[in-house]
């Protein structure tokens, strides 16, 4: 790559999904900013992340601030959390690139899709952001507790957003925590990592799995 | 299998998809009962089919005919008929399992996932047929052409609905067409795979690939 690792601020980083992605691209060499709601946790978390010789210290702090320090910001929050997240770092990601992860779980029955009434949580994120936030979605479909593992993940991860320059950055990510991104169309195509999550869920407790997920093939990528 | 194979109507049975999963069918020894708009058209195609010596013959007949001769019966149409469709073969379908493969694509953007209002295609069926047809969604992510040759295809089907048993005989016919049927869960659960059909659609043209299909990984099936 010819130009600098963005530094990437991770929302709600101390969940399993924000914990994993943070881990794995600090050792890939990028600079985190870990966000919580509690400065203090974000903190601590992230002393405990890989710092490679060199490279700048990761940070933690609430999320706020961390939307504000990351140059790429990743929202790794519950669904019933998610507007009221955004809502808190909107003012802070103003022209900047949102990966949003966030797949529109509703508890009890986390095995039966039921989206939201904007389509998708990522068309409801970006709603709520507003145009002048590049949100991107992805990471739906990877067993989080995997990422905090040292293994192979046998997953693909499928990136939607409008823009194909954004959605190649997002494939970067994926690329420095071990995974194949795969372009998949506009942002109104999320609806389909979302929904594939739910039935991911069901499939594990069918199959007694432990972190089923999905690979496209027939097709070759770089 | 203890029990006797059961008749199998394809419903719009003369185009892509439905053609490939008859001549598959047909090989693996069922008995079809190819529908068409035109009689003439599904009885010229069911002609063509492999009928392995000693078994019953195939037939050819117009759809409300072929859905009254079929115990299971597999909906193969375009988005844009499917309402019609349905509604003409619904009095012969009455208590039976109806295996719907619509995915909703509107053109011209077919590589943009537009949900009905239903929610999914699947969903759409069960409610035109009313509550007396056993739905179950399948068959949305398998390259149609690639059933028409003899290959090996690398994809999985994934199998929506409210009634697990009713899954597995979809599975069973999955299998005999040589593909892996997955259970997806129930049949609200069918939106994941006819979104993940635009995103194929879309892979396809962004990876010049002839025939995107999905795994579903770390998972053990029999």
């Amino acid at each position: 790559m010819q130009h600098p690792k963005p530094a990437i601020a991770i929302i709600g980083g101390t969940g399993t999904l924000g914990s994993g992605l943070a881990h794995r691209l600090a050792a890939a060499g990028y600079r985190i900013v870990l966000g919580s709601r509690v400065a203090a946790k974000a903190e601590e978390a992230a002393r405990a992340l890989p710092a490679p010789a060199g490279s700048p210290p990761h940070r933690g702090a609430a999320n706020e601030e961390a939307a504000a320090a990351g140059e790429v910001v990743i929202v790794t929050v519950p669904w019933a959390s998610q507007a009221e997240i955004l809502d808190a770092i909107a003012p802070h990601v103003v022209g900047k690139l949102v990966v949003d992860t966030t797949v529109p779980l509703v508890p009890p029955r986390v095995a039966r899709v039921q989206l939201p009434p904007e389509g998708s949580a990522a068309l409801a994120a970006q709603k709520r952001l507003g145009p002048s936030a590049r949100v991107v979605a992805a990471f739906h479909n990877v067993a989080a507790h995997k990422l905090q593992q040292d293994v192979a993940i046998d997953c693909d991860v499928l990136i939607f957003g409008d823009e194909p320059k954004d959605r190649a950055i997002v494939a970067e990510l994926a690329k420095a925590v071990g995974l194949r991104g795969v372009h998949g169309g506009p942002l109104v195509n999320s609806v389909a990592a979302e929904a594939l999550t739910s039935v991911l869920i069901g499939i594990n407790r069918n199959y007694k799995a432990d972190g089923a997920g999905i690979r496209i093939t027939g097709i070759v990528t770089d």
